[in-house]
């Protein structure tokens, strides 16, 4: 069992704007003004599929080099639904990702 | 139903740098010395429990207004432990947030 422990630190200042740090590194992060932000940054959405890209793209590489497979570019695009309705009040449903 | 739909794209840039955008925005993303980065960004880890942190910061927001809860401050600090066995072939488990 090799383990990392990671760490991050939100805090929310004005609105819906946060800032979120992990060691020495800081973003800001928002919600579109048709989710009621500032649009300043990511939001937290966003930020979620981005990480999950970020990592295939890691992970990606690193078994490239393993199987010595040869490319000239690596990109993900991804894209997540967010179904506000349990937010709202307005359906008995979880926040999902499809 | 409510939906939003978001979107990212990343690319991998040199070694394990990854420029991940969503929108108008970029960040870019490393890994830590320690997990063979340049650890010029957080890593995706750090991203993801920064992305959690921030939504629970952003409906905290929302549900102190609609429950007229007063706040001074709002932080959320999140750790994440990454076991590694599996991505370096050296047990038999999934990749796990503990």
């Amino acid at each position: 069992m090799v383990v990392s422990v990671f760490k991050a630190k939100t805090t929310l200042q004005k609105q819906m704007v946060v800032e979120v740090q992990a060691r020495q590194y800081a973003i800001k992060i928002d919600e579109p003004k048709e989710l009621v932000g500032t649009d300043i940054g990511m939001n937290p959405v966003e930020l979620v599929l981005a990480s999950l890209g970020a990592c295939q793209m890691i992970a990606a590489q690193v078994y490239a080099k393993k199987f010595k497979v040869a490319y000239d570019e690596l990109h993900v695009e991804i894209e997540g639904d967010l179904d506000l309705d349990d937010f709202s009040d307005k359906g008995d449903v979880r926040l999902v990702f499809t």
